[in-house]
């Protein structure tokens, strides 16, 4: 099922107005210097924390592309919160170890790992200011719990049978306990925000529950509908995924001691830095390597997941809905057609859909690096510049 | 499937010690006192809030059966809580409506209204002390809220049909919509209680939320396990119900500003009310009406779930889990034969085990009109300890 796709060219011309996502301003030079992933540079699974394996896997990328300043950048970005991963998975491993079916679900999918983005960037987000103390580690963990919360609940609603190249808890364990362990996250995650201090994060945090349960709830709704717009998955997107970007880099930035405005400024990195991460993801559904993702390829097009590249190819290519309409008529279980995969990948490819979500994506990611501006300068914001500019290539 | 069942006896011997489930002193004038439920007793559905109707009905119960003290003081309990009632009632319906499937479905739930036990109590709680003010009003929505959002769930996992006489929110709105309801609607009790600025309770629910959680899960675990133990069942109770009526006590005695002791000695109070309506909802389940309690017959044991007087009667009749064997290999369509549902009512009665039931579920009511003996005494006190009485007997 792997389909080849030329590899996408960096400098791609500005999408048409309408397309209304593009923020002003994309400086060259960070667009140019992206790397991208060739195949075989995936480094083996070190001993140190996940998150710390990402940085190095990153760095890797880099110095193969001969990219040698963003590989010293991410390589200075190892070293400064090598320390916090290491505490942050000390501190998540803490989390009670039940015999429950449901504290076994839970603990499958924390077993599994991740790419602990969201607490990576929690805590550089703390290093901007005061540090990264035990609050902040609470409120990475929370983080981290209320992502994991989520995937749970995903994939018991996707009926999802892979995860991080693994079966899914709900494959092991049974829905109902998978359910149950995402609302125990959950709970777990409240508590640390609370154990915090900080109020007005629990608060904040709780609407990103909520936002994140109608983004999902819309997301449902328009499960196979052809015809959702740019508007509906820009709302999906912000709601269920930007938000909790939002809210770690709030966090962080609280917990540092940083004041409102640079609070604002990272809140605003973080909701831009989730549309580019999404992006990505969506991209790589079709794009991308499923021996790297952990994931069959279009599986969200198979849940009848309307993404940002399928919608703007279905505006475009209107032969494209037919083909759409097979791959939801397929069975759960039946393969994709490699000829029908070939042509559906085909069709968002010479629409120029795969550059324009990737320009729009770049975008996002250069929008996250500007709202750093304001910020005290050094390591830190370096780092989370880095973040985001990493993020588009990433094949992980 | 109405299976007749001989009434239940009012003075019944103390079960064999090896139950190991009484608490001591039961008073007897209280057992004599509790009212039977006779057929066509049901009252017109008032236009009154469904807590008010709930007491009118047990009002009207009591005038019929001819005991007037109960009927009294049930009268004068209509009183006090009426307006805090209605109060609850207004603040309920405040909550925002979404048009999100989500949004739908939760609503779908509230406005079948519900028994509205455990805010009556909450009111009666605060009402012991300083009285039902908005921070009282915030808990007792929250506590509602927490009740509704475990039905929505529970009726995914459980995958049932009805609840409370109509459709449930998942075969309307999807398994999906009806996990992200219950959800959302755990986030808004939060919220609420939040807003009433007693962290202490905030903490409370959340490790409450986690006991229901993990409840849920070891009932999971023993579905369709004949040989599940009494010990296994009171965990589950105390874990799903009883726990949400302890922090609604709590929470009352918090509002009214009762101290430290005032406070456990509702918290016992709660938790001997949770035991006690679990244990008679068990049987009702067995021997109730299905026109009133709004559900069908043998619902928990067609879900593989062995409530108290399933266990007591395997433990006493081996030739009854053939029978049991029987119903569990029936698809989910497939009616319970007349015959095979006689002979277990039999079973169930000639063991004893539905006097031996009713006389725990007593024994706990009593013991939770004990644990009042220490508050103030007044109308709010007596209230409680009619609605502990009144508890045994409902059919609704």
């Amino acid at each position: 099922m792997k389909v080849a796709i030329s590899p996408p060219v960096v400098d791609q011309p500005t999408p048409e107005p309408t397309l209304g996502i593009s923020p002003p301003g994309v400086a060259p030079e960070i667009t140019a210097e992206i790397p991208k992933i060739a195949a075989g540079t995936q480094s083996e699974v070190s001993g140190l924390p996940a998150g710390v394996d990402l940085l190095e896997r990153l760095e890797g990328i880099c110095v193969d592309q001969g990219l040698s300043s963003l590989a010293h950048r991410l390589g200075a970005m190892t070293g400064l919160v090598a320390a916090d991963l290491a505490a942050f998975e000390v501190e998540l491993d803490g989390l009670p170890s039940r015999p429950e079916k449901v504290g076994r679900a839970a603990s499958h999918l924390l077993d599994l790992g991740g790419k602990r983005l969201r607490p990576l960037c929690l805590a550089l987000a703390t290093r901007i200011g005061d540090g990264f103390d035990q609050k902040g580690l609470d409120l990475a963990v929370a983080v981290e719990l209320v992502h994991s919360a989520t995937l749970l609940h995903d994939d018991v609603v996707d009926l999802s049978d892979q995860r991080r190249g693994s079966a899914t808890a709900r494959t092991i364990y049974g829905n109902a306990a998978s359910i149950f362990a995402g609302d125990w996250l959950l709970v777990e995650a409240l508590r640390r925000v609370r154990k915090s201090g900080y109020l007005e994060l629990l608060d904040q945090l709780l609407a990103v529950i909520e936002e994140m349960i109608f983004a999902e709830s819309l997301q449902l709704e328009n499960r196979g509908r052809l015809s959702m717009d740019r508007r509906t998955y820009f709302k999906v997107v912000e709601g269920k995924t930007a938000s909790v970007f939002r809210w770690a880099m709030t966090a962080g930035g609280v917990a540092g001691g940083l004041d409102r405005d640079q609070q604002q400024a990272l809140a605003t990195y973080g909701d831009h830095l989730g549309i580019t991460f999404q992006a990505v993801d969506d991209l790589l559904d079709l794009t991308g390597d499923s021996a790297k993702t952990g994931k069959a390829l279009f599986t969200d097009l198979r849940e009848g997941k309307m993404t940002l590249p399928m919608i703007l190819a279905l505006e475009r290519r209107s032969e494209l809905r037919d083909l759409v309409e097979e791959v939801l008529a397929l069975g759960a279980e039946e393969p994709i057609p490699g000829s029908l995969g070939r042509a559906i990948i085909e069709h968002l490819r010479e629409s120029g859909t795969v550059d324009d979500c990737l320009t729009m994506a770049r975008e996002r990611s250069a929008a996250a690096v500007e709202a750093l501006q304001g910020l005290p300068s050094g390591p830190a914001r370096q780092a989370l510049a880095t973040v985001a500019e990493a993020i588009i290539d990433r094949d992980l």
